[in-house]
């Protein structure tokens, strides 16, 4: 029976994924260390070389569940659910190491000889979805270009997110989420569907 | 006389300064190092310890020097001015390595041991006086506060020129920036305003 050990080899993946999340999230990528990273995780060379072989591959794994903390509870749809959804995304930076790493390795990237805008892309294409419902429902201004928008929304969360870190370590990053909405919305939403939309956090369809 | 000596010391630090901004723009803080930058700028250790003690101490003489590039020819006021900035700003992005690199400290300061915000809330303060000035104009909507705004525009404007960076090393950022007025502009400005704004690049009070 391998049950057992797959089980346990899972379980240290995910211990070391952790544990160098948060010395990415600390350090960022350049001051971080695979032996750092071994002690914090508590694991051998061993087993550190068993998952992982180098400080970069770390590093891709832990861009890579970027993705996975992308869905909110599914309570609403088109330009209410993007809002949700940047308000999600607001309380996952506050509370999840493994998210926050990955998108400081995303900011840095260059840190590590990577240069992609993939990390970027996937959010303009996920907002995009968003946004095209949002068209079906016809809560967007006629002159509105949908991906126009979802590239400069990216664009704009990035920086508010990270001012916001440097000025609260994030804790008033649902504030500044709710101003961004406040000053992009007019922009974008009709009229009547801007009655509807509830850009505060503790309004929004999500607990706060 | 002294006066020759002094120049060749203001050159030689200038000569350092602009080294450095060379290597944390290509390297980031952590990636750079003194003796990279020594060997850039064509100094001995001797010149360079007259005008710099550290790596840390060289960042915050780039870092300073953001403030540096705020100016752009003055050809208008209150909104158009803060629009033309944001453009000046694109620009002296694309060309300018000591504003690059001053830029990418700011925002990976985490990386030497710096926590402030003191670069964000300077530009704050720089668009919020193109604020008053346009509130004093007429050109701001009733509901407007100009802070909030001058705080959402500079969390914004910064993820908006990281992302032209990693998406075309800046190249796209005019179009960017223009992006960003475009999407803002009606919850700020006044329909008569509006009329009247340029906001792209080559229809700016500005040369391309």
């Amino acid at each position: 029976m391998d049950e057992p050990k797959q089980e346990r080899a899972v379980k240290t993946r995910d211990g070391i994924l952790h544990a160098a999340a948060e010395v990415f999230d600390e350090c960022g990528f350049s001051g971080a260390s695979i032996s750092k990273i071994m002690n914090r995780a508590g694991v051998t060379q061993g087993g550190m070389y068993f998952h992982f072989k180098s400080k970069r591959g770390l590093a891709m794994a832990v861009m890579a569940s970027q993705q996975d903390f992308v869905d909110p509870p599914k309570r609403s749809e088109g330009l209410q659910a993007l809002i949700d959804l940047t308000f999600h995304l607001a309380r996952e930076l506050q509370r999840n190491v493994l998210f926050r790493a990955s998108v400081r390795l995303a900011v840095e990237q260059g840190e590590f000889g990577v240069r992609s805008d993939t990390a970027y892309q996937e959010w303009v294409d996920h907002f995009l979805k968003h946004l095209r419902v949002a068209r079906e429902l016809g809560e967007l201004l006629p002159d509105v270009d949908e991906a126009e928008f979802a590239m400069t929304l990216v664009g704009a969360y990035t920086g508010t997110q990270l001012y916001s870190n440097i000025a609260s370590e994030r804790k008033d990053l649902p504030r500044r989420v709710s101003l961004l909405w406040r000053f992009t919305l007019p922009a974008v939403a009709t009229p009547e569907a801007r009655e509807r939309l509830r850009i505060h956090p503790g309004k929004s369809g999500l607990p706060v």
